[in-house]
């Protein structure tokens, strides 16, 4: 290209940067970025049908790669309706450089209908914000826009884009930042830390974020080996490597008196990478600070410190044994019979999961009890909802899917929180993508069902039932799904859904079953 | 009730304010308010599987009520799924009691995983913001909240609910405000328009707003039949009422080449709750700005000026006649047969138009000659897309079909913006509401075929084209529709749409029908 638009010079900088794959839902005001893709053959544009499809993939993509995608968004509507899973993006701390299409800069000043402060709704969930004015800064800060997405740690990074510096002549190709290495923990932190594991005092590994890869379980295993330090994880992570041969971790408990329990007694309470623990929500009555009184809280990495390296030296310090004495034998449980419940299906789970899956865990009350029947499969990745804003699911598998063409990407999804970003299923279905879905199907928005009468709230009205009732009309997931463009079958029996997981894991693309277990409440 | 909490203040002070219809999607922090709803048998709870539903509802609802309905939203990702149809909303000028429910008020400070700036994300929609922050003020906030949505004009008034507020006690019930009247326009203003009305200058009404209603329009065409002025409607309005016995109003074109054209030559544009005229998007090379050089821009009324007065007192002032002359006659057009177009489902639609219709029109270029087939239908309301964030065309249906319970309501939908609120169908089986729904399926976003010509991007590229493709797969409306408890049909030709159509028109409750016409680009 000889003289280029600011379109062409970003989406060529972006790939020079190694983003490549751009989730996008476009419109009128980001035709010359749409039409640029066609002068970049390297980089791939996904059309998702809603934004929050877009963000939500752009989030799963880098939870799998561990490098931004971009996505393509229109003004401030199409930021709001991809802000919820930039919400879980930013509580996952993954690298997303997130693109919004503007009016011309020139044209803000009429007040046209799309008109909006893109920035402030941008705020929010960004790291780093930028508008481009001219076409000859689109290089450089889609450059920086990279950098500044890759952290460390990783953060959305929204580059407002009006369309006249796409349209304009005179884009500038700019060359890509060295990234930020991750600050080594001071070792003068280590010790102490180690000091006090070595007390004999009571003590946790609270692990998070990147700590839950295998490579930081492996040094916590070595350290709770030397130290009977206990490990767990935090509730809701990016990415937690799992299964056979791996270090395994249980979780902090959702509900608030069992996360207290767990954390009742201790002296000692040490944060890899990991938040300190409060309850999701408050409850009337209830603390939100979850740590015991009387437990000293410490930070051995927190931000951009590199919590594995960190844990290793830990384990150096402690003189943990060379390898990890606990990791997961390979087991699996039989394949179910009978009723169709969260359990048989965490069974037959189980008993299926292929080598190397990828799980993208939406699956809410059914959930609760899946992790210790897939303990033993092989190994796996575990995705789940950072932020708490549902709809995210689909999404993240099917950025999972884009970033790891050849491997599994198992979605296990709940009815109620399917329903906000449904259309993933179709981009799923036109990109080809190897996605099994697995929706529980209860009829109900079950956790409210819970937290109705959790939250002291009198249970027996009508009314307040019917706002968590899913059941009138009951959805039906199998036409949903085909409309979209997805196989799909509906399960009744722990038999049928064996037999119809079975089917589709060996089916590649996409495929759904619905799963109608038991509904609560 | 003697000691009452937050929420049941809350609610009942709505109610008395005369706002007792919720459109929500609630989560566990508003569990207090859901179960509130039972101690106020008056206020009517609407659940949407998508917050983009609610707040589009509550739109409709404005728009056919001219009074608030309230929404309730999940903290800052649920406001964030609802903010594209609160920017119509606030586009639209309707009001709209917005509420979003927060964490505690003493949990903000943990950073838990739903934490957000609700008040940020918020700005960018609301006229009027609040937080309350006991349950002593929920009642006065909730009073303070409906005047204020109320206006005039209306808007959005988000107004943050801790859910402590909620489930305290100690609630007041508040008294409502007296409403604010509109401002009458000043009289020498209106002997000034009417001098150049008379001026025999070229000189044009651009009418929006509350003067697209049959009282203003019946205002307009005596001033026009008096003054030879022309008449022209924003190009998106929120309610217009036209059909047979209505002076009819044509509406400025999309394109900004045809608006220009439409707008040249004139001397003297007068605004009528309307903004002047501008681009939707700007183009490369063409101005913003529509107005003619040299043509005088004269503000009538605007804000909370009372423009039907305004237009009454212009007709005295230039001695229109005493009735309007040129009312639309009844007419409608023959059945269509052959080819199913858009042109062809305009006839059908002039055909078969029940008397007192609603048409939400989200049709987008489907729906360009529609307006030409139903001119003498008999009278009916048309809303359209005033903020340009698609995904209005159902949920609006959905709230205006809630607040007329006794009208037809018709929704013309084109597909790719269906996909963004297609959850709102399952809120129409769900409460039986009287809504068919035509998609209008060309297998595209065939706007953006037309436009990425438009803006003078190039066009040949296969990634461009595909970026604006729904073929790939097709998406089959009657399945999802079905799938989410809606009775739906597909037509492929004339006849086949008459008859589904018709057959929809006669039975109660929802129903959709597919019609397939012909792709553009």
């Amino acid at each position: 290209m000889s003289e280029i638009n600011g379109a062409q010079a970003l989406i060529r900088t972006l790939v020079d940067c190694g983003v490549d794959t751009c989730f996008a839902n476009p419109g009128t005001s980001e035709m010359h970025f749409v039409a640029a893709l066609d002068d970049v053959p390297e980089m791939r544009g996904i059309l998702a049908l809603f934004e929050g499809v877009a963000t939500g993939a752009a989030d799963g993509y880098a939870r799998m790669s561990d490098k931004p995608a971009a996505t393509l968004l229109h003004l401030g509507p199409g930021l709001g309706n991809g802000l919820a899973n930039l919400h879980n993006a930013r509580k996952a701390k993954v690298p997303v450089v997130n693109i919004v299409g503007d009016h011309a800069t020139y044209h803000a000043q009429y007040d046209a209908q799309l008109q909006s402060d893109i920035k402030t709704v941008a705020r929010n969930v960004s790291g780093w914000i930028h508008t481009t004015e001219r076409p000859e800064d689109t290089g450089a800060d889609a450059a920086e826009a990279v950098a500044a997405a890759s952290g460390p740690p990783g953060q959305v990074a929204t580059l407002i884009l009006p369309a006249d510096a796409c349209w304009l002549e005179g884009g500038i190709v700019a060359k890509p930042h060295s990234l930020t290495p991750r600050t080594q923990v001071d070792s003068e932190l280590i010790e102490t830390v180690a000091k006090h594991l070595l007390s004999g005092e009571p003590a946790m590994l609270f692990l998070g974020g990147l700590a839950l890869r295998e490579r930081g379980l492996a040094a916590a295993g070595r350290i709770a080996a030397a130290t009977g330090v206990r490990l767990l994880g935090e509730t809701f992570s990016t990415r937690v490597e799992r299964g056979a041969g791996i270090q395994p971790i249980p979780k902090l408990p959702y509900f608030a008196e069992a996360a207290t329990a767990e954390l009742a007694g201790l002296r000692h309470l040490v944060l890899v990478d990991a938040k300190s623990p409060v309850s999701f929500f408050a409850y009337p009555g209830k603390p939100s600070d979850l740590v015991a009184s009387g437990c000293e809280v410490h930070r051995l990495a927190v931000g951009g410190d590199d919590a594995n390296a960190a844990l290793e030296a830990l384990a150096e310090a402690v003189g943990a044994p060379a390898t990890c004495p606990t990791l997961a034998p390979a087991a699996r449980p039989e394949r179910p019979t009978g009723e169709l419940t969260p359990d048989s299906i965490g069974q037959a789970l189980g008993a299926l999961f292929p080598e190397n899956a990828i799980v993208s865990d939406e699956s809410t009350t059914s959930g609760f009890g899946l992790a210790h029947h897939t303990a033993g499969a092989p190994p796996h990745d575990w995705l789940t909802l950072t932020g708490g804003a549902i709809g995210q699911g689909l999404p993240v598998a099917t950025g999972a899917a884009v970033a790891c063409p050849d491997r599994k990407v198992i979605c296990l999804q709940a009815d109620g929180s399917a329903l906000y970003t449904i259309q993933a299923l179709w981009t799923q279905a036109r990109e080809g993508l190897d996605v099994t879905t697995v929706i529980f199907n209860n009829r109900s928005y079950a956790i409210l069902n819970i937290e109705l009468s959790r939250v002291g709230a009198k249970t027996g009205g009508t009314k307040a039932k019917e706002m968590l009732d899913l059941s009138r009309p009951n959805i039906d997931f199998v036409s949903i799904a085909q409309g979209l463009g997805v196989p799909a079958t509906r399960a009744t029996t722990a038999e049928e859904f064996t037999a119809q997981f079975e089917r589709a894991l060996a089916t590649p693309g996409p495929a759904l079953v619905e799963a109608m277990i038991p509904g609560i409440g």
